[in-house]
């Protein structure tokens, strides 16, 4: 296909044309569709069905070291649920603590104890008149919304098809010590499914920050989440980095089985240095007496060990792929060529990512809404919900059935063309 | 029996050669039993195991408005979940966010809001200069442990028989802006086992505090917790009053199914007004996407309704009862009439609460554990761990078993005559 751009005014018209009565079409089939979230599907759901077995009225719910799992008591959590989470994190489990159902809330927490009791005796940061975080973008959404509910201030910074730019964090982190933290999802990111390069994890361990009390909040949840078993990104493990790197204490970081499980019953972690585990520990005896041992005992029996969760993530890995491949493909056979957009293709996580030409992702989206069809906010995926181009649009393909998605990625190309030729007649 | 203090010098003396003699006995018993703690025992939790054959994997994990538990969503909790959690608060399930496992947790995260973002909008607490808290005491514990770790100053306020020293509340209240909030324990208090009386709760409905962001913290904890199906407590629901005193958004009540199936493991909530709950959630929806809604799910499945919580209770309280009785009848029967300590007969709740002579109950917990058994540390039912009178201890005597518990109440008393005998021997 020739791009779009080299097309001539009357070109332009008549290509507007027939998309138009195209939509009308696509109207007329009053879908009913929702890409906008990270959710499973019922199918993926029903993977974990099992679990629901795997402890019953007999079961004896002591843990591996005689603790009755129905009692009150252990606030890190279960032995064999640190083990099996400290696999799944990639560190002992003497360096985690196991949560409850979900890391967002472990996020939030961390935010809010840095703000209300500080980072390691250091000031708390509602104590202090500026408190900055960098966010590499386009990211998660709900990882800006934390910052932003704080007052910290969000500094954008861009992502590379290696992570974020790190010649910016180093020069940043560096000079300002107003800047306490820097959100990542290192691993199949959110929304562009881009892994840290191993330069990159090395660059982040070798920080300089100005701020003591800086700390790396490291979300990597989409550690296990591959799409194919034979083509998988590598992540290096970044706490040893720091270790070696005599900066220990640099890095929280966070997972959970939400997507491995059932999601808001799952079990979620922290693992981070003996330093900041005490003093987590000191404010998390005061805020509860323990986490749901019972769940955790739940997960550890159905999963048994990592294997177990690496066989269960290939079954979800056969679920989401086609539906993946479903959307890619539609990108490349009706956008290929027309340079009117980009995306990548990632080999695992939750989405894709689409950078429309700048100025059209709002209409996008809004295009796609009148049509049935939802997607994340434009925006969502910048602090702010700003995006400065207006160029990004997240796509989450998990939850639709593949049928749905078919017509839904169909709408999508549609209305991404349509926008497009009217912000290309606009200059003409 | 004579009451100690009339006794002579020699009678004292020879007295504490007899108890001595008993203690070196008691002592090479080598006694391992713990009353700290208001634990459940495993016969208790044996009532809930049923509750983990309700949901296994042919089960419909929808709730009653088609939600898929098993998926992201729904920040207040689920219909039915509200629906219980209501008629065990006594209020309608729109009154109700479902939180996770621990009314704990929820009232540490709700003192945590108020510093952070404020009480329906006015100044977050965390930038005042003082912030002040009542604490009616004896109390408990982790409610002021809340408290201290955020640097609010905590102000003693007595407990009477029928509740608070309610003067002292509305006087205090009424003047100083700067305390914003009381802890409550309204039925079967920690550790008194007292119940306000219906005039104290409408004293606290009618307060008029100081500080428009003023809340009452009302954890009814023990709201379904009797020892006796023919001899219960009753407390007037507060939300209902505090309406009628035209003061609707005055208190937060939290409520939990930890002492009703498994601690750590159940469900818990918060009920307040329309204002407060949708103040409580803008903040939540940042914090997490929402709860553990299988949990919920399959302890709404499990009791059914209220009535299914009751009839769980009477079976609590069959195995409580004999228990409470046999410490309470332990120390009718060896401290009556010596007049070297007080104790109340609750009718439900999880503790007894004993006030010695003034200046001994430091010496009676370290007896105690001495000849092994461990109490509560003395002065833990003040703030600041401060009993003004090192007078109060609290004996919990639910986890262990009858036996364990007889020889527990014996040793106890033997440790408050032996204190009490040094005690009066000192003035003597």
């Amino acid at each position: 296909m020739k791009p779009y751009r080299e097309l001539s005014k009357e070109e332009l018209l008549q290509l507007k044309t027939e998309l138009e009565a195209r939509y009308r079409e696509a109207q007329a089939k009053n879908l009913h569709l929702d890409m906008s979230r990270g959710k499973p599907s019922a199918d993926q759901l029903d993977l974990s069905m099992g679990m629901m077995d795997v402890l019953n009225s007999e079961a004896n719910l002591k843990d591996s070291e005689g603790v009755d799992c129905r009692n009150y008591g252990v606030l890190d959590g279960v032995r064999e649920a640190k083990e099996l989470l400290g696999e799944m994190s990639e560190v002992s489990p003497d360096k985690i603590i196991i949560y409850g159902n979900s890391s967002l809330n472990v996020m939030y927490d961390t935010v809010a104890r840095a703000m209300l009791h500080g980072v390691m005796g250091h000031t708390p940061w509602c104590k202090l008149d500026k408190v900055k975080f960098l966010c590499p973008v386009p990211g998660y959404d709900r990882h800006f919304a934390i910052t932003e509910s704080f007052g910290i201030e969000m500094i954008n910074v861009p992502m590379t098809p290696t992570g974020p730019d790190m010649d910016m964090v180093e020069e940043l982190v560096s000079k300002d010590p107003a800047i306490k933290g820097i959100w990542c999802v290192p691993k199949y990111s959110n929304p562009q499914g881009i892994t840290y390069s191993d330069e990159t994890v090395r660059r982040f361990a070798r920080l300089k920050p100005a701020a003591e009390d800086f700390r790396i909040f490291w979300d990597n949840a989409y550690c296990v989440h591959h799409l194919y078993d034979d083509d998988q990104d590598f992540l290096i493990e970044i706490l040893g980095e720091c270790e070696k790197a005599g900066n220990p204490d640099l890095v929280y970081k966070f997972c959970s089985t939400s997507k491995i499980t059932f999601p808001g019953s799952g079990v979620a972690c922290i693992a981070t240095s003996p330093n900041n585990l005490q003093d987590i520990k000191k404010q998390l005896t005061i805020q509860t007496i323990g986490h749901d041992k019972v769940n955790q005992l739940r997960h550890v029996r159905f999963f048994k060990d990592i294997n177990g969760i690496h066989e269960h993530m290939r079954k979800h890995a056969e679920i989401l792929r086609p539906k993946f491949e479903a959307v890619l493909d539609t990108l490349d056979r009706e956008l290929g060529g027309l340079e009117i957009g980009s995306w990548i293709r990632p080999k695992g996580g939750y989405f894709i990512s689409f950078d429309a030409m700048e100025g059209c992702a709002k209409a996008i989206v809004a295009k796609c809404k009148e049509a049935g069809v939802v997607m994340t906010g434009a925006g969502a995926t910048y602090p702010y919900h700003r995006d400065p181009k207006d160029s990004n649009i997240r796509i989450a393909p998990s939850f639709p059935t593949k049928d749905e998605l078919a017509a839904a990625a169909d709408l999508f190309v549609l209305c991404v063309k349509l926008v497009s030729v009217d912000k290309l007649l606009e200059s003409k």
